[in-house]
């Protein structure tokens, strides 16, 4: 068999990938594995050791916690990016950083291409391919699912004859991505749009039924944009992320649930639970709402969902995204303070905000004593404000006969 | 004195405009009051018989909450419509409809001016003042309170003077505006951002801990965009909203808490209390993701915030509205269908959506039997869709040692 | 040899529709041509003779002008669209007609297919194929130049082989496609962007140098958004813009050279010349400016480069198109008046602008006897305008030593 | 009299500003005078002595040309900022360097305000009031040709009574103000839109039919976005636009013509000179259009004209201006290339484009041999590009029966 050299495939120990091991390797591939521990519920020596098992030649298994808050999530929290307003791109996030060590490990071990599980329709494949080409324009991305079309049955098939696996597969009834910034989960009774998500989708999250009948609140510290403390007390933000998904998840909050619009064309159901994510990024535009002017919240809202369409559709390592970055990055240097959040029952409501630099001035704000604002300035001010229109109607009068009948009917 | 001809006011009953009718007397006009039932809790006859006893020469009574709900809440829901993502324009859309009748009283009674009581400081004297001019560019706007500068004292001090019940306005500690849409409350310990809205500000909703324990679903049902059932019973609109917000009160829900930016330049906290209208903006939204393609949704979420700003800032006549107006009925043709909300403690989640017009299509969401997306087009479509970030890097090298070092360190 | 059934072929007669008139017979399909006048210069019976003369058992050639100006151009100007600010999206316009004749026709003939002779790498494909399916999304479009990998060379031969004249495609270095609102000129030495176009790419216009000596003036009417007159005198839109391509033509005007980005990933050097759609797009501009609000024009900008890129990749027939025609429709009320266009030397230059519904206000513009505007509303409304960014500074205090010490050494 | 301390005026040396000396010194204020050389013709030792003899205690003069240049044109330029498309805000951008110098002068000398002589209907006043208080929001802001209401025989008289010449401000039927980047016309003949400008509004640029009868090549150089060579040749940026102004003007380059929205709620027709700028701005972004990717062509367009609102309505010092800015920097890495512009006769055309970092990518552009593109990529993208339509068809069917039997009646 002809000797294809080395392919550099993104493996998680699953079905799809361990029968990815096999196959590559029946292609004339030596297969390099490569796993990362992102947050997600991973034994990194387990996996390393089952890929060697399967027959990859070499394992390269990383924690890379601490590089996905930083670089994706810390990011992606400053924009307040969430697809289509609800997304906050839990999945999306983590496939960059996979990508990149992809494309540099394929860099140092001399490979001629990397390898994803991925089938063809779902985003990953996309974002993968993008980003490590990103990387290396000049890797070969192979999808062996998706491109020699394993169907289910012919993988499961495949797995037996060759001594794989698959009992965890077939477990539950979704299909589930997970990492530090949220868990996401489609497939099986959630395709229907009519039925509510069943409990047995949630693993981070409690029915909001199920939760403490006394609420909790929660103190979330920013400094330049970034969380920094909770409650008062300083973390480094991986293990932020840790406690606050622990701490919302028991009160129920961070589930989302929504029709999603696919960069491949068509629609899908998609269910997540983001618990840490969720507080964080309304805490952060609690925040904003309190330190930044209007003019800058409004063109940064454009900015933000740009961000998140980049993020979903696999432009992460983009020029626009480094230039939204560099925005953003503008924006947040009195984005500090404190935010206080009600965790009660499923929801969570801030119900305070503090900042030493605060653009809310309570003088112009009162209408009790110490009231600043200079009252008779509003008279010019909406004269020229509205002179457009009323110029506009000195040109087009408006004949509304009913409007004057109308009264006419009903005075008294 | 100068006989100074007819103002008409906008008349709640309250201090500030039974202050404003004596005040505009001594200034030489001839008052003729107009006081409107847009679903606030006010008794007509009551206002007219106070008008006309403080000296109005005429009262005008108007039930408008028909009028309110089809032409102002109808068209806002269609779009969507919330201030910086979040206020609802409860008050700011009773004051082009107030200020409109208050022009067209003005031509019947061939009045030389109209009045409000609004302060200079606030939203709403931008707003009557250019409404009314885009109805009647020539008509003039008197704003007694604010333009004569009466203190709050001085206000007190003429009132009793002149035999004005004052008792009521002295009675909250919150300046409170309600209608059908919504509660508005502002001032005195809400000034301070960081203090929870107290209990006592609501009254529309209940605090979630007081809520019901046991979870209630509500199902609406839209057709081309317009709520017209309410659980499977079709009902007029304005009961429709009634209802609603006694449902969604009831379970707590609908308050919101926010930090907004005037038009007149400064920030403000405000909190108001929505039911109806958070409940049935959603549920909206969640039908048209289900009805929409993304793009419609796209370019509709920035027009739905430029059709908020309009309404903010006293633009509601204006030919800007109109023409989002025409963006927007041009798409709920198809905006019909029901969905599903659980009540619970505080929140609204939307748990269900069904459409005979759903562009959702299982076979190609679904990853079960029956599917029927083309799989092996995403590999082209990802070379394309790619191809701009390939080619970049192939043009930017990017030489990252850090990165291979960093794998260095950690490769197995 | 099996029966395929019918095919639909978008025929223009020249070499890449003759090969695949031949080709589809070889392929056991039987061949049905279109041929449609959109103002190119082209013979109608001759292309219908050559159609079945080459093979095909029916023929259709039909005048499409009319219906192109209406239904196709109007809305375009309207839109002001072009995409990247500079392409009047000529050719992108007349892929959306073709394909709804192509798609009718074959439900009339009961056809399964319908084809077209565009390659792989232009935008034609994309529009032909998108807009077919969004006329009848069941229809089948073949596309043999793409998917059967003819080189140019095989192409040729196999034209030899079976008798198609194959003079004329080789006579020009530039790929060209025309119609009456502009002629679209790509390839050959164009390919180096550092070149000037030569002056041999064009033929609707004359080269500036070449241009008469004398300026001359032309007059467009607009009636509701509409041109509806040349130099005063009512005409057809297909003869307006005939002879305004003829007038402003001669005069060197309507070049436009670009690098454009395309939906399938690079950046191509195009050339048009488009004199009519230059002249039109200003005036109509210029007439907006002084009929619509300054909010209006700025959301119809956004807008309108929406819709150009609608055009562009193939969303002609689609719910966000219809819903941007909605608005600009509604916009487009009072854009009537007239404009006059100085052409001169390759430049047209409006020089004149009136309407009956202009809301420029001369009493408000001047600065002579007349004067109507408020001054001293002037000061309220700086005040409040200006209130952010004074309070930002109060909050954010700037201290810039350099700068005073920059005065210090230049005083006096 | 009372003494009401120091005030500093910015100072021309024309009626308005020498007028204004005498009356603050009547007031009770020391005027302390500020005149700055922005690229206007100016001698800038006669306005110092000049203020000195008409009763200044102490009078600045400042050559700003190289601080204009690099931190107002420059960004202005990178960031292609025309208002309304169309005006280069020669005159806006000076506005806060002024303010700048004012509030610094100020500060250095202890004094209670600035002054300057803008009328209450330009947007000069709202310019540098809110640019004097970004720099120091404390400072008091007179505006005294507004505020006391002078008309101009007033003041004609009051100049006269007062020793002040007046002949200069009545020589020329228009008002005028000119700066490096560009000369401002207004007022007379002006005023009517229908009358093309005369020639005699125009001192930069020639009428085109006395232009030249050659054309002319010129070549721009950018480095990393900036201008930094002419024709080859480098030179300082100040130097660069004096002599491009002359080279552009000498063919009657750069004239513009709009009526314009101003903040203060009319439109008003203005003319411009601009040959530096408009060459500049069309080159820079004709070379951006060769090295940026689509989609950072397409944000950056938003925001460019975001940004030119900001510098047209003072908000030049805001942090919205900063983060645009941090965006705009972070595009321009690789915007470095030569661009030929053709000046002939009133145009200027972009004729060729060279950059060693283009994108432009012959092998994918080219449908000669070299081709490199994959065509059959195209044929899964379209699939999935044009899904949602198809599907939204399939959804939706359209029975356009009138279509049909427009085929029918045509058909062969």
């Amino acid at each position: 068999m002809e000797n294809k050299g080395k392919v550099v495939l993104a493996y998680s120990g699953g079905l799809d990938t361990s029968v990815a091991v096999i196959w590559l390797q029946s292609q004339g591939y030596e297969v390099i594995t490569f796993t990362a521990d992102v947050g997600q519920r991973i034994d990194l020596q387990g996996a390393r050791n089952k890929a060697l098992n399967t027959g990859a030649s070499k394992a390269y298994v990383m924690d890379l916690r601490g590089e996905f808050f930083s670089d994706y999530i810390i990011p992606t929290l400053r924009a307040n990016a969430l697809y289509q307003d609800k997304y906050p791109l839990n999945s999306a996030l983590s496939r960059p950083l996979i990508a990149k060590k992809l494309a540099t490990i394929a860099k140092k071990e001399d490979a001629v291409a990397i390898a994803h599980g991925c089938t063809g329709k779902g985003q990953d494949q996309v974002r993968i391919e993008i980003c490590a080409n990103a990387v290396n324009p000049d890797l070969e991305v192979l999808a062996p699912v998706r491109d020699w079309h394993f169907t289910r049955d012919a993988e499961l098939d495949f797995a037996r004859e060759h001594g794989i696996p698959v009992k965890a597969s077939l477990e539950t009834p979704y299909s589930i991505d997970e990492n530090m910034w949220g868990r996401s989960i489609e497939c099986g009774a959630l395709e229907d749009p009519w039925m509510a998500p069943p409990s047995d989708a949630f693993l981070w999250t409690v029915d909001p039924w199920d939760a403490p009948d006394a609420m909790e609140n929660v103190e979330i510290t920013f400094l330049k944009g970034n969380p920094v403390a909770l409650n008062g007390e300083e973390m480094e933000g991986v293990e932020l992320v840790k406690e606050l998904n622990a701490i919302a998840g028991k009160h129920g909050v961070g589930r989302i649930d929504m029709l999603e619009d696919r960069l491949v064309g068509f629609k899908s159901r998609e269910v997540y639970e983001c618990p840490a994510a969720s507080v964080l990024i309304d805490s952060h535009r609690k925040l904003e709402s309190m330190t930044l002017p209007k003019q800058v919240l409004s063109v940064k809202r454009d900015l933000e969902s740009t961000y998140a369409d980049l993020a979903y559709v696999g432009y992460w390592f983009s020029p626009l995204k480094d230039g939204i970055d560099a925005f953003v990055d503008s924006t947040q240097e009195y984005v500090s303070g404190k935010i206080r959040v009600r965790l009660y029952k499923g929801s969570a409501v801030v119900t305070g905000a503090y900042s030493k630099d605060s653009i809310y001035d309570h003088g112009l704000a009162t209408y009790s004593d110490g009231d600043s604002f200079d009252h008779s300035a509003a008279k010019g001010f909406i004269k020229l404000w509205g002179l457009p229109i009323k110029n506009w109607r000195q040109k087009h009068p408006e004949e509304d006969k009913n409007e004057l009948f109308k009264i006419g009917m009903k005075a008294e």
